[in-house]
């Protein structure tokens, strides 16, 4: 007798959301096909994998014909060559108009402020006069931001003067000019997730709490120690913009928390995010499992979490010497602690190579067993 | 800068065990290759895979080299073959001996009896007098099992007299006999599981109660409701049992729970076991994980529930129409259930097909919603 028809989702882009979204597929029996420029070691050996330039549109038709439903992990997949494809094709989710709002980071801002949705006060400006002109009237510091492929302190400059501006201005803009934004003094930054099906069914996350370091996701909390009417509004905030966008799937919402408990929204990410890793052990269903089902449009699970507290700590690439073992019987002998390795060939500092999580009844102490096993690991 | 150097684990067997041990190494960056007669679906794009017989000793070599520990997921594996590759090989954990000692289930029965264990009355009989003699020295009923190849109600018979004896001999008995055994008036069937390093550190997953169907698991439900000196006899004669075949890895060892509280060994199993897959998301550490790190020596992790209460129900094939859906939506429906699919490409009446697991406070409810869930799923 034959087994189950079970659907294959197809994912743009081969890393550790990749990865994670895969190992959630195939505990359900849902298939994974992705398809990557080059041979990726976060998803070597996991579901099937299509090597090629997914700029060439027969190299995207023929990938597409293997998938029922495709999404993306890499914020530079090629929207515009998916939706030129030939009719029939799987549905793309989230839609590539979702896709779009949010990848340029001027449109986001002005589809959120247009949503009434509380934003930082920005620009998009196409010169360095409008810059310096945006600055004086926020007062400084600005932020700097390309438009397109900025992220973890990358593509973006924080600057105090006209002087620097003229800098970051050289370094950065393209031929559209740069985002520039208001420097929001916050006390925290907080993320929520939010998985929504087509039809606007929708669950939300925890609100997290995102500790930075070096403009990188050093840890997450979750619950975030916020007040109760800071949550009720992080939660308000993130499903109204996941709305505005039409976000499918997990969309995250990234948020600064001022002194005074309001919230601002800083940024969407239209895919499972690193603040949501700790819901694989956290919570009764993960940010990649509602992803799937969201984008298959599934019944959705409870985002609840399973223990009162979760932190997760990020491992990050260090200067290490080649060939060295990366020490995970240290971390692993710290009781109670998941710890996840992404398969990269290589390492570089700041390189995102696994997460460790923990969870447990007090934060403190799990904090600390996370940041003694993430600490222990070696790249 | 190079990755990590994470040891590549060696599977012996492809099927669901097989796949949900390579969801745990995945999740640690640790690689599995797997070596199976033919391609099959529970691995098939998981790892990497050696299809080839493993009777072959060039084929047996040619995987044992690209592996740095060699495990079992199938009852069935050479081990005569592994043990006579030439060296170099790498470490075969469980070793050969124990996996020979538990796999005969005379010599298996004989050496628990021999380590003092408390076993049902057993004989190995060659004959059908010999049979019958213990036969009616225990008293009927007895059970007549085959010494290699019996489970889940195959290669087994209970009878109840002389006539039944000699019908079982004609269809169960080869050229060694048929062991026997006293059947047991138990009330409960229990099971507990530890995961052992080789220098004999271990720990001990809390037992399980195993509700039997039609001579095969149904559900297992975490902890079993026992009395304390019930609870502390199981695990104690479980840790015995698994010292005297010296496991390594994940040894299950299945209980028979008499009225008055008292415990005997009915088998054990040198690997993870259908009477753990609750542990994934009912444990801190789960059984493929700690299977994991046991055989590779790593330290072990932590084996206690995240929740109070675990339940887990299998999904067996039925009876179904060609090319129907398995109707995996209506089971995700159910909250707070986590589905586990094993992607196995034909069904048959009994087969494994899936399980399903929820967690939580009380026992009674999150049973149902196990039960609603897994019976919700048709394949």
């Amino acid at each position: 007798m034959p087994g189950p028809s079970l659907p294959t989702v197809g994912i743009l882009g081969g890393g550790q959301l990749g990865r994670m979204l895969a190992l959630a597929a195939i505990r359900m029996g849902i298939q994974v096909r992705f398809l990557i420029p080059e041979s990726a070691g976060p998803v070597e050996g996991i579901g099937f994998t299509d090597v090629g330039d997914w700029n060439d549109p027969y190299v995207l038709a023929a990938f597409a014909e293997k998938c029922d439903v495709i999404t993306v992990e890499s914020e530079w997949a090629p929207l515009e060559h998916v939706e030129a494809l030939p009719p029939p094709i799987p549905p793309l989710r989230p839609s590539p108009r979702s896709l779009s709002l949010i990848r340029d980071k001027g449109v986001q801002k002005k589809l959120l402020a247009d949503a009434n949705l509380p934003v930082p006060d920005f620009a998009c400006c196409a010169s360095i006069e409008e810059a310096i002109g945006a600055a004086e009237r926020f007062s400084f510091p600005v932020v700097l931001k390309r438009f397109q492929g900025s992220y973890d302190g990358y593509g973006n400059a924080t600057v105090r003067d006209r002087r620097s501006i003229e800098l970051a201005w050289e370094k950065l803009a393209d031929e559209r000019g740069l985002l520039v934004e208001s420097w929001v003094p916050f006390v925290r930054e907080l993320s929520v997730l939010i998985a929504r099906r087509p039809g606007g069914e929708q669950v939300t996350y925890p609100v997290a709490y995102t500790e930075q370091r070096d403009h990188r996701c050093h840890a997450v909390e979750v619950p975030a120690q916020i007040s109760a009417s800071t949550e009720e509004q992080a939660r308000r905030i993130g499903l109204k913009a996941v709305e505005a966008v039409d976000g499918i799937g997990v969309t995250a919402v990234e948020l600064f928390e001022r002194e005074d408990g309001t919230i601002l929204v800083n940024e969407l990410a239209p895919r499972p995010h690193n603040t949501g890793h700790y819901s694989i052990e956290g919570c009764h269903t993960s940010q990649f499992e509602n992803h799937l089902r969201g984008i298959l449009d599934w019944p959705l699970g409870d985002p609840s979490l399973r223990a009162p507290h979760a932190v997760m700590v990020n491992v990050l690439g260090q200067e290490s010497l080649p060939g060295q073992g990366c020490n995970i019987q240290d971390a692993l002998d710290v009781p109670g602690v998941a710890v996840h390795l992404y398969g990269k060939k290589e390492a570089h500092p700041g390189r995102k190579m696994g997460h460790v999580t923990a969870t447990g009844t007090a934060p403190g102490p799990i904090r600390k067993r996370a940041e003694r096993a993430a600490s222990s690991i070696r790249f």
